[in-house]
């Protein structure tokens, strides 16, 4: 497998699409599918999941179908599932505390090791064991601490400083649930979740009356 | 405006986006716009933003650029963004109560007239003065109240039968936080937030080192 291919957005979007179904089929003891059978399960068009499998070579054979297990383990690799990564969570709000609570989180390999506010209601109260530090310790901690990734769940004006922040400190990875975007430099990975967006996404289609291609 | 024109999914991403811009300039007393301008707060590029508002025509005029005021109300009533909206929540967990909790929802005109759960400990709570239901009420609560949009946070497993009962009922949107494939007619509108794909998304990018193009 070549890792440095270049491979578009809309495909890395789609891969933990499939890397979530091989798991379910791997669960109920299924060791090959097709493409055919692929399709029927995530809704793509079995000659769109094709060409997204060929990106990375040699997972399936004419006739013969895909290694499920194989499959589910190289894409795993590819989505950075194989590993664990420790998170900061900075705004212990509704959002905050929702993905801190997140069994989902914890199941995966996903380890909060901090939690930051600036509320002083929540500084000192524990979510899953993790107790809610003033912001005003970030840099400290930050500095005394390995972290992989950073949970923005502020306020929007409080966003930018968080991620600037967090940047400085070293995190090359931030998941932004605040309502705005934030800028950050090149080797920083960035996914943002923009609730408002996705709610009006949904009113686009349920004014058209219809069901959107996902 | 031609409001039965295709427009892609692609497109319809961007737009919350354009709109939220527009409101912050709005918010700042600026009325006057351009897609040089646009396109230094989205990022995406000036050619890409008059392609994209040109689907809806008659915007800017060249060399005047784009009214801030008509541009905002006419992308607010495409979005659907100039209606309010009755909600149910479905899982009144970790994610449930987040939505429940969420201020901009409010502001927005979106009104949650109801929560379901079948926990017997959340049964009877409050959320922002809406008491949690039991699940089992769902039916004679939607024969007896009209509902726009409904939200699912429940466990996957319970997802596609809440999605179902809710087609059932009438209802013509569905935002989905379950992490599973929902399938629903096509006449009803469908918007995943699958947290965890999100999440792999943003740790394929970290772990290539770089921000991807959002």
């Amino acid at each position: 497998m070549d890792r440095d291919k270049k491979i578009s957005t809309a495909v890395i979007r789609r891969l933990p699409k499939y890397y979530r179904y091989l798991k379910e089929l791997l669960r109920k003891g299924i060791y090959k599918t097709s493409s055919k059978e692929l399709s029927q399960m995530t809704g793509f068009s079995a000659s769109q999941i094709r060409q997204d499998l060929n990106n990375f070579g040699g997972f399936g054979q004419q006739g013969f179908g895909y290694d499920v297990y194989n499959l589910s383990s190289e894409i795993g690799k590819i989505i950075g599932a194989d590993k664990n990564y420790k998170i900061i969570i900075v705004g212990a709000g509704n959002i905050g505390q929702a993905i801190a609570n997140y069994t989902g989180f914890y199941e995966n390999g996903y380890d909060v090791v901090a939690i930051f506010d600036k509320n002083p209601k929540l500084i000192g109260l524990s979510l899953r064991n993790v107790t809610i530090q003033d912001i005003d310790e970030i840099d400290t901690f930050l500095s005394q601490n390995y972290v992989d990734l950073g949970v923005i769940c502020t306020p929007k004006n409080a966003a930018q400083t968080t991620a600037d922040s967090m940047v400085q400190n070293g995190i090359k990875g931030i998941w932004n649930f605040a309502p705005t975007d934030i800028r950050v430099p090149d080797d920083v990975a960035l996914e943002n979740v923009h609730l408002n967006e996705s709610l009006f996404s949904l009113t686009y289609y349920y004014n058209k009356n219809t069901t959107k291609a996902d």
